[in-house]
């Protein structure tokens, strides 16, 4: 086998994520290295943080990335707030949120799930009513989960958090820079991120920000690895066994540490992924937060209104609809995965599936980052409304672009 | 603030990595992505997986990458193989030993560290000794340690593993594709790398190689994630809480569901990282593993005759040192930081500093990956004896450079 260098074919990407990368963040990732600890890398590091600030809509400090992918960013989230005992209540509305219960799980947590149909929300008083009872320490909240589609309201919950005495953290992965995100106002203490929704860049670089609350946290947990410490300090600078966070990777308050003012050495910064995050923040901020927030409710309302023009049922509470991502049924009669094969052979689109309860019933159509545009919505439209006549589904011609049209034409 | 463009000034990096990555690979890198289980994305992941079986001299099919940095494959590997209690032995001749009883710790093991001066390496006897008196499960040895230039020899290791039932791991990370790593001939059950060293790629991918009596291991830990059951499967499929992984990111056994034909849904896989880290293999692969490692041989020799010729004293047993980096004495009087910056702010060149006990001690200079060439040594050597002059040390003059010329001239 002698492989031959990468060369992609080409793809429009309509899924629930990963999408096309904004070529803008593709060739900011093909810039050369600098040293780990060169000032042009501390430079980048610290307007990073700055920058995800302002995209997380936070005052603060402990701001950063984590290297891997949103998965990365949940786990260290988890394992660095989470004492092996604590009590942590997981609202599942979805796939994310099992995700989320798993992982505190085998972080040692006692978990209490709650449990909402698919394809609908919580209201606050169902989270308040399970604080209440539960007493956690920790409320994990998913913001949007692609698996429904829908986004939970977390506005109220900062705040019933804070009067129980509970850390308030939120996986928005799918939903940050398309849906609104606010993590002071909100009363958040840890939200954690990726770049392959609506950030338009590739996955493996995990955005993450804590609160002050739950940096005390780290402070009572942290300790200075063995290879770095000065001849002779021994163990003294660890803490007990029992608050020794789990993973040395994860380990939020060193890899502050690494990001802060100390520059204590932890892992080797991903320096090309830490290129292509920065270049994601940079674009967004560019174009402005709210600008692009209201580019995704465009072009969501678009293929909303586009797979209902085409005759098709749309999946879940529209009212907590997620912008960037919308669940379609199947037509009965319809086999969806020779829907999905024939629109990426014949037309090189990609269009999702569904996990779990949903598998089978409904295709993902997403709309976000780069491929939000009206020329992906129109193009995924009419490549469906013909792939689906020839799967023998009941079409309206031109009831897609149509429908979407519309939606432009009435924004415009 | 609102930051340019990602614009980094030009740099040579002769540290112990990470260097500069081959342009062939951040090529690679800005490739547009597919989706993750696009047909060709599929392919670029199985041709990945027999390139680095191909780097790992292995037959083993658990050959993967893990998405984060080499550190995240040492964890993965760790918390994958190592059960709560477990005992493990790790000799440690550098940091990056005691980082292996670090994060063994982490995962609960009961650990056993046998500790070599920095700047010599284990004989396999004393291995054997600790292995017969602590009898643990897992063997974890760092192959090359650029804390301290070491290079541990592992080829007698395999057979006293198997002779006394124990599993063989060793990180590579700083070896690999510059000495000689040999997983199946020298009986390794387990082996991590990183691309940012003689792989010539950015940090950010862990490559990781597992045999049969590892994967046996993880058979007996796996677990399906809860929101990709069947309705209805429960938690049939959970193992026991003690045998359950402490960690879903680098649970090896979802991650082998994910690469292998259940292609069961995990992480999203980081396809930039992955185009990158196909890319390193497959050029190294076009250049011939022994005519890689020959090529390191060669230009390490140089850059070690060539301080020599300097009059500078090198670092530790050379005996065992790696191809790829060199410790170097800072000569007394001068001070090895200002060396270091006037080095990068004049020249452009980056050589490291040193961890723990040899720090303010010795520099590190590295000749690896793409920046293992002449022309990369040369320039260092001569801009390193411009710098030592100015700083007051005594240098010969030319002398680098010209012991460096002989090396290459005896082996043209």
């Amino acid at each position: 086998m002698h492989p031959l260098p990468i060369a992609p074919p080409p793809r429009l990407l309509m899924g629930p994520g990963p999408i096309n990368s904004d070529p803008r963040v593709l060739h900011a990732m093909s810039a050369q290295l600098v040293g780990q600890f060169d000032p042009a890398m501390t430079e980048y590091m610290a307007e990073t943080q700055e920058l995800y600030r302002r995209v997380f809509r936070t005052g603060n400090e402990a701001t950063l990335l984590v290297d891997g992918t949103s998965r990365a960013g949940i786990e260290a989230a988890m394992v660095s707030l989470v004492r092996p005992g604590d009590r942590v209540l997981v609202p599942v509305f979805g796939r994310f949120g099992s995700l989320l219960v798993e992982i505190a799980e085998r972080c040692g947590a006692e978990v209490h799930a709650l449990h909402a149909e698919w394809g609908t929300v919580f209201a606050p008083e169902q989270i308040e009513a399970a604080i209440r009872e539960v007493r956690p320490t920790l409320l994990a909240v998913v913001h949007g989960d692609t698996s429904t589609t829908m986004v939970q309201p977390l506005a109220d919950l900062g705040r019933i958090c804070r009067e129980n005495g509970v850390l308030f953290y939120s996986d928005v992965t799918a939903s940050l820079g398309g849906n609104d995100v606010r993590t002071d106002e909100w009363g958040l203490d840890a939200v954690t991120a990726g770049l392959q929704k609506c950030l338009g860049g590739p996955s493996g670089s995990a955005p993450l920000t804590l609160s002050p609350a739950a940096v005390a946290v780290l402070d009572e947990r942290r300790s200075i690895e063995a290879g770095l410490r000065a001849p002779g300090a021994g163990d003294a600078d660890s803490p007990a066994p029992a608050e020794r966070i789990r993973s040395n990777y994860f380990d939020l308050a060193m890899i502050l540490d690494y990001w802060g003012p100390k520059r204590l050495n932890h892992h080797t910064e991903a320096t090309t992924m830490l290129y292509g995050a920065r270049e994601c923040a940079r674009i967004l901020l560019e174009e402005g937060l709210d600008a692009a927030i209201g580019r995704h409710a465009l072009h969501g309302s678009a293929m909303l209104e586009g797979v209902r023009g085409l005759g098709l049922e749309v999946f879940g509470d529209v009212a907590h609809k997620m912008t960037n991502v919308v669940g379609v049924a199947i037509p009965d009669g319809v086999d969806g995965d020779a829907v999905r094969g024939e629109l990426l052979t014949d037309y090189g689109i990609e269009i999702g599936t569904s996990f779990g309860p949903l598998h089978g019933r409904i295709w993902r159509i997403g709309t976000m980052g780069y491929n939000a545009r009206r020329d992906a919505v129109l193009t995924t439209l009419a490549a469906l409304e013909q792939v689906l006549r020839r799967a023998g589904a009941a079409v309206t011609a031109g009831g897609g672009t149509g429908a979407a049209l519309d939606v432009y034409a009435a924004t415009a």
